[in-house]
This record gives structure tokens, C-alpha cells and sequence, in this order.
């Protein structure tokens, strides 16, 4: 086993998965004894990636065994997103590109936050600074991960240096950026084997904006049209979460990924604040966001702002 | 007034003076619209080498004025080490070399921490990996700070790294590093003006130890037997503190920056843990402590075992 494990946070995403790839090798190649696991199952979208470029996924733990002397933490550095026993074992590193918080150690560590879209750009980065060669199959990984986060170049969470690395990496992995990006987003956006529940709950998280109680699930769909038809289903289970968690609003967001739009469907009392939020009318609790697609950047933000 | 302020921590040492300067040199020579300021009082130590090479010291601020947008901290993170109101303003970076705790913000920044002995260190290499020159001024700066933060490259903290780059700076300088460490700190250990009370206070911190309370102060001193000859004096300062803050021990520091030495006085019901931690013998409440320098690697950490 190696003496140091690497990995990204819990319900791991495409960054999080090749950010610990990447970095393990990166790191091996640079002489330490890294190995890159994971804290969840892989998605149809990463797999997507690996297969393509054929890497294996890397190995699932629970927890860090008392054998491994240190961690690498990517993509994520507050506690509650990592590992169980992350409090019992040495951060000797992060790299990262979120916010920092609940983040604590003992001693000083190498530790490397950038105001970025992906940690994938930061990780080119540290290629580069130490001479040490982008091969094929690293640069396909990172490149994922940046049309991942940043819905091949669309979302406002996408700088001018993730749009600058995502194109010289597409062109060390040897695709067609368009092309390849929009295959991996749509093996991502196959909804065909969810449940209605899968559908509110695989990506929900629950905000609390000035005592009110809101909860935005969001799904990328290449054909929205083929959930929002569900509408009946969805807005009965939707109903029953609002009641079991007193919800002031359930946002459920249907994100399309070729025109880069959202529809979305609102209930809760609180769901006119939708209509000033996105100066919109709902109709049978409809409506579609023009050019809306990150929840961080312009979901949770215009919606906070109605609630003051 | 710029845009950003740039600060090191409370009680400003010499690396946390030439940080600020040196780190708003090089963000303006970025394009940044930045300017150093400070916390604190300019000590002695730092004093002489702003003088040699011909810099203003920053301004002093008790708090960041509302029209001062951002913020960068360095030599710092933890919020009780720096400015009054830094709840109220936007930390856009961050660049240090200590441990991480007590820092949040709500979104990614620029967060630089490496565990090296000074943040010249890594300011020297942010230089390099922006091609900006490190002009003479600069370079002498930090090349005092590392002199300061490592005791001239004698303490435990100090990694090949600060060696390095102390070697390089030197050059850049134009300076004898021996013989312009020296007088640095032979003018930071000038002592002449200090009350009893000033030199147990001046630099002391206190500790939990396993449910024991440990005053530790330090001094550094050319000849530490000017110190030691106060110490009836010292004795009866050191004791009213004990009673007063009921501490189980109150260490004592005079550390002997040409010979790299403590002598250290020990009181307190708990005096014989210093026996224990040093495998010294304490006479008259004092003892050497040969080749100790550093509180934090060498002193806090063998006094804490003896506590366990």
C-alpha cells in the first residue's frame, strides 16, 4: 500500500475522480508514494472519461487504514466533504479551487487554493511548473474535468485560464474539444435507469437563505423535455419532501446541456420568489431560465437575494 | 489610496513587515493597485534592516478603511492574529507559512501555504514564476526575514529551501549573509532600553499543556549574561505573574544568537518538568539548554511530553 493516499470529496464528480489520478501521478513522477482512491461510486459521466482514455477508476475506501501515513486532499477541503476519519489522519496537502472552511490542522502543509473552475486547471499548472510531462492519457483526464464543471466552457464558473488549459489539453489527449465534450455530458445526462426519487435527490442541496428553507435538486439532460414529462411523478414526491423537511421551496432544476438553458419546476410557499428572482412567470409551476445553469453562481444568489 | 491592503500579522516581526512590502512590489509590478501596511510597531530587528537597504516602513492601520476594497494576507491566517475588522473585509489571497485554523470565507480565493521556515520563501519564488525581478531592496528584505525567522539559518525550522533561497537572496543583495545576520540581529537583541517587565512580556505566549498552564517568554541576547544577571528581579516579576494567571510554570527564554544556546529560568509548582524535558538539572531555577533555539519545534513539544 502506498504511504499516501489521494483523494477527492464524497459523491465524487469527474474533477474529483481525475484530480486524484492526476495528482498521484503527478506526484509519483516527482518521487513520492502516492496512490489515488476514492470516497464514492464512480458516475456515468466519469466513466465515461475513463473508458475512453482507458484508466482504471481508482480503489473505493470508506477510511484512511492506520498503515497510511499521509493524505492528499483534491478538490475539497471542508471536513464534512472528506473521508470519515480524515480528523485521525496528516494532510500533508490540498489543491483545490473552492471556498475554505472548517479546515483546521496541527502544522503547516502544502496547501494551494485557486479561484478557478476546476481543480483540473490548477494540476496542468503544477505540470508545467515542474517540468513534467502531460501524457495522453493525463490530459484527457483533465480536460474532463473541465468540461465537467464548466458544461464544456458555458458556466459563469468558468475563468479564462480553465478555457486556455482546456484547450491545449484537448490538444495533448488528441480530441475534438466539441465533439468529445458533448458525448461525455450526454453519457452523464442518461437519466434512462433513475427513479423519480433518483431524479430529486442524486444532486440536492438544501440552503437556508435568511431563515427560509430551500432545497435546489438539479439534473443535466440533454432532452429535458423527456423529464419534465414526468412532472405529475415529480411534483409528488417533491410535495412530500417539503412536508417531511418543512421546505420553504423545492427548486428542481432541469439544466440543458446543448443550449445551456434550465427549465425548472417550483412548489413550497415560497415559490413566487422564483418569478422575482428570475423576472419570470410560472406556469402549472413552470418556467425556463434563459441561459441559467450554474446553481452556485446564478441559481443560489438571484434566489438569496428575494428572501432579504 | 489603493484598492488592496496588504498585512502581515499583530506584533510585527521582520518577516511579516517584508512580506507586505515585498509582496505589494510584485503584485504592482502584476498590474495590481496595492499597499503595505501594518499592525504594529516596526522592532528593532526589522528597523535595521529597512534602514540598510533605504525603505519606508508600511503604514500603520488599526483597522482596513471601508474604501479599501480587498485584502492579502501574509505570514498569516488565523483571523485572532490579524486585523481588528477582518470579518467585514474581502481576503482575495493569502500567502503564509503556518498552520491553517480559524479561516473561512464564502468563496475560492488565492490561498498559498507552504510549510517552509519564512513566507520570503515562498514570495521569493512567486517572483520566479512571474519573471519579475527581484531588485536589490527586495531581495535584501527577505533575505532578512529568513535570517530572522531561522535565526540565521541555525533553527530547526529552517528547510533547504530557506537555505537556498537565503543564499541567492545574499547575492541579489549585495550582502555578506554571515556578517549581515549578525548585526541584524545583534540589533534586534539589543535589550538596553527594556524594563524586567518588557522582557518577560514582550515576546510571551501561553500554553495549555494536558490541563497545565505554561507561560513561555523568550529574548534573544548577544550576551545572555546581562540578562541573567537581573534575574532576582526577573524572579519576582515571574512569580506575581504566576500568582496572578495561576500558572503551573513560567519559562523563561534568553536565547544566545552567536552560540545558538538557552539559558532558560524555570518557576512554578511544575519547574520539574524542564528537568525532565531537557534532562537538565535546574540550579538556582536555571539551566543551559544546548543548541535550543526554536520555542515552537524544540521547547513546546519536549515540555508537552512531560505533561502527557
Amino acid at each position: 500500500m502506498a504511504n499516501t493516499f489521494i483523494f477527492g470529496h464524497k459523491n465524487p464528480d469527474t474533477d474529483t475522480i481525475t484530480a486524484a489520478l492526476a495528482a498521484s501521478h503527478l506526484k509519483n513522477k516527482l518521487g513520492q508514494d502516492t496512490e489515488p482512491v476514492r470516497l464514492g461510486e464512480v458516475n456515468k459521466e466519469t466513466q465515461y472519461a475513463l473508458d475512453y482514455f482507458k484508466v482504471e477508476k481508482p480503489k473505493l475506501i470508506d477510511r484512511v487504514p492506520t498503515e497510511v501515513e499521509n493524505v492528499i486532499l483534491v478538490d475539497h477541503n471542508e471536513f464534512q466533504q472528506s473521508v470519515e476519519n480524515i480528523n485521525d489522519v496528516k494532510i500533508i496537502e490540498v489543491i483545490d479551487h473552492h471556498r475554505i472552511a472548517n479546515f483546521e490542522t496541527r502544522e503547516a502543509l502544502y496547501f494551494r487554493v485557486e479561484p478557478v473552475g476546476c481543480t483540473a486547471t490548477i494540476l496542468k499548472k503544477m505540470y508545467e511548473e515542474n517540468n513534467v510531462e502531460i501524457t495522453k492519457e493525463i490530459a484527457g483526464l483533465l480536460v474532463s474535468a473541465i468540461i465537467s464543471d464548466s458544461l464544456l466552457l458555458k458556466s459563469p464558473t468558468c475563468t479564462q485560464e480553465d478555457v486556455d488549459a482546456a484547450h491545449t489539453l484537448a490538444e495533448i489527449a488528441e480530441i475534438n474539444l466539441d465533439e468529445y465534450g458533448l458525448a461525455m455530458l450526454q453519457a452523464g445526462a442518461d437519466l434512462s435507469d433513475k427513479s423519480i426519487n433518483d431524479l430529486i435527490t442524486m444532486d440536492a442541496k438544501e440552503f437556508e437563505m435568511n431563515g427560509a428553507k430551500v432545497e435546489i435538486a438539479q439534473v443535466n439532460a440533454v432532452d429535458t423535455s423527456k423529464v419534465i414529462e414526468l412532472q405529475p411523478d415529480l411534483e409528488q414526491e417533491m410535495n412530500a419532501t417539503i412536508a417531511y423537511k418543512k421546505l420553504d421551496l423545492f427548486l428542481f432544476v432541469v439544466t440543458d446541456i446543448l443550449n445551456n438553458d434550465s427549465e425548472v419546476i417550483a412548489l413550497g410557499k415560497a415559490k413566487d420568489n422564483v418569478e422575482k428572482a428570475f423576472d419570470v412567470r410560472l406556469e402549472n409551476n413552470r418556467a425556463l431560465l434563459k441561459g441559467v445553469v450554474s446553481r452556485k453562481k446564478q441559481i443560489v444568489t438571484n434566489l438569496t437575494d428575494t428572501f432579504m
